[in-house]
């Protein structure tokens, strides 16, 4: 579950990072539950003003209640949505962290193959509704 | 929720099919429980082994019930991943098509507005990884 | 086979066309052995420099005979790499264009449902290989 | 023709499969003439279902003989129509698969050359199409 | 300038927003220097919290004074990177929206013919570098 | 900056280049200023044709003064729509070739970052307009 690639930047090792990305990494330990910081922040750590753009994003959909609110979805389903957008975009480093996720989740093989197969499959509908250029279906009013 | 495009082809038409193509507009219909055939199958019933592929991978993952068997995913999960596919590749008939099932499940503006924003927030750390060549951080091994 | 959308940028009508765009401009017509001049072509004409650069390209590759020189495909490979990358990036001018070129050498619809159900499949397994960060398989060295 | 990754679930080993698998394992390497499993269906084989469902597709799409069917397209421009859509989605599995099915078919460096750079100079196009809006050109009624 | 499509959701008028969403609108209007709501801000504003989320990245990265701060990048080269991943993915809404951010910091039709050209040639070139898979050459270390 | 991947095809050593691929191999460590000539254009020499094709498109666009004219864009906007491209895409050499080329021209880790955070930015903002199908805001006629 590695692959052999090196950043094209040296990413921020946690001990010399100071002021608000030392802060962005102890959110994002604690937040996640985890003892260290994934290599994306300390890749993203290079451009403070980034890391902390992202890491708003990513805390406020995706740990919900580290924010004091609730979600329509559960984690389950917001890390399936994660991994579904990586399969499609083919992102190695987004397929790995995911899959992890899921499987900390207690996602079995057989659940992530019909995850897969589901994305797979839209995946070819997608180039068969362009690649003929469909016309959507007349579809009910919005209310 | 229309777009004004007009296909490649000419779709078949419900009353102009026959054979192994009447059979399955019959089956889509009885298995989605709608009275009309989508545009999307119009279209590939222009080549009928292309039509059946399609529906038989789509009928056993889409709609498990109807081949006999329990997927691991509820339908809602399973349309949210159709989605999202959409979505990040941006085919319009595709959108309209998985929103109008989300809706028919029930799915509220705050559960589509989640799904998505998650599917949006995706794409761009995808960008991200990508675009440093993140590497995969280190992960437990697979048992 | 048309979509209601305006360019962002005004086309260059064929009479406008002066100098270097004008000569293209024929070219264009000559080459392809039609009557006017496609909107992408009037677009891109925006800038002259591009407009170059593109139908060299494109000249080269897709019209070998007019730059005398034999390629090892035939018309209708061409086209049909030309429409399945276009489907896969669900690109609509470029759907309808090369549609409508296949159709010109004589596509069947039997032949382009294929064409299509292929590419397909294939963009189901690549979100397969990638979402599973499947390994390549042992392959025989190059020579 | 390799690339140091690891998947994200352990394949199922010929040895061990049994049942449908295993029945799908052997009908893999009869059909494909082939005396091993490529690692992508011993990947898909962790969910029996999703293994099914795209052999199915692709044996009846890519093994139209076993089917007992003709295509109106032959073996390599098949497995052109493969190779152009991993390229465009940059799939590496699939890039390696589908290159060494084109030289088994007896592709040259040549021919190879071509495919690409057509696959190549249409992303271009689609590109420029999609980023100034283009409209499709009037184009003949259906019929 | 405009696509014939219909939101999948009904956007919120201004005058019907309230509370977190009606201050957003607010923001947007005074941070962009303009007298209406974008169609993008009203679809999203179906989900406030996904509102605040994408606002609040959106400000900091492409409205950094707004923010008392000073981006390395000038407003034009902004533009051009949010045209560029616009064209490559084909998003209309984006492409219009962005070409007219564009037009109003004073991009002539030759920049933009410079922008979209160069966009198109490395979309070209990565289909062939993955097409190939090309190893990355040797590079100085990082240091 | 490194991928354990290998080629498809064997590149063309720059000793073993003869004729038009020889002189083309001269001109790009000429015109580019380099002492070697990089892996995707030793990949595209196998087929000469496809090798010209690219890089007089290439040279014309990125190097400007080498065809004798001057463009509207500067050397490093030109490389910042290069790697935004390549980001969006997730192809690893032009990621590694294009950041090299960023570096060289005095490009910071504080703008590298900016320029990523945005591409990625907009990679989000994509998906969502694609995935509520957004309909464009009324733009101003285009003269």
């Amino acid at each position: 579950m590695s692959e052999n690639r090196i950043a094209t930047v040296r990413p921020i090792a946690e001990e010399a990072a100071t002021g608000k990305v030392a802060e962005i990494f102890a959110d994002i330990k604690k937040t996640k539950g985890i003892d260290f910081v994934p290599n994306l922040w300390r890749v993203l750590a290079i451009n403070p003003v980034q890391l902390e753009a992202v890491w708003t994003a990513l805390k406020s959909l995706m740990h919900p209640e580290a924010v004091g609110r609730t979600s329509p979805l559960d984690a389950a389903t917001r890390e399936t949505i994660a991994l579904v957008v990586s399969a499609t975009n083919g992102c190695a480093y987004c397929v790995n962290s995911h899959t992890a996720a899921l499987r900390k989740l207690g996602t079995s093989n057989d659940a992530l193959g019909e995850i897969l197969a589901i994305a797979g499959l839209f995946n070819m509908t997608n180039a068969l509704a362009e690649g003929y250029q469909v016309e959507p279906d007349l579809l009910p009013p919005l209310d």
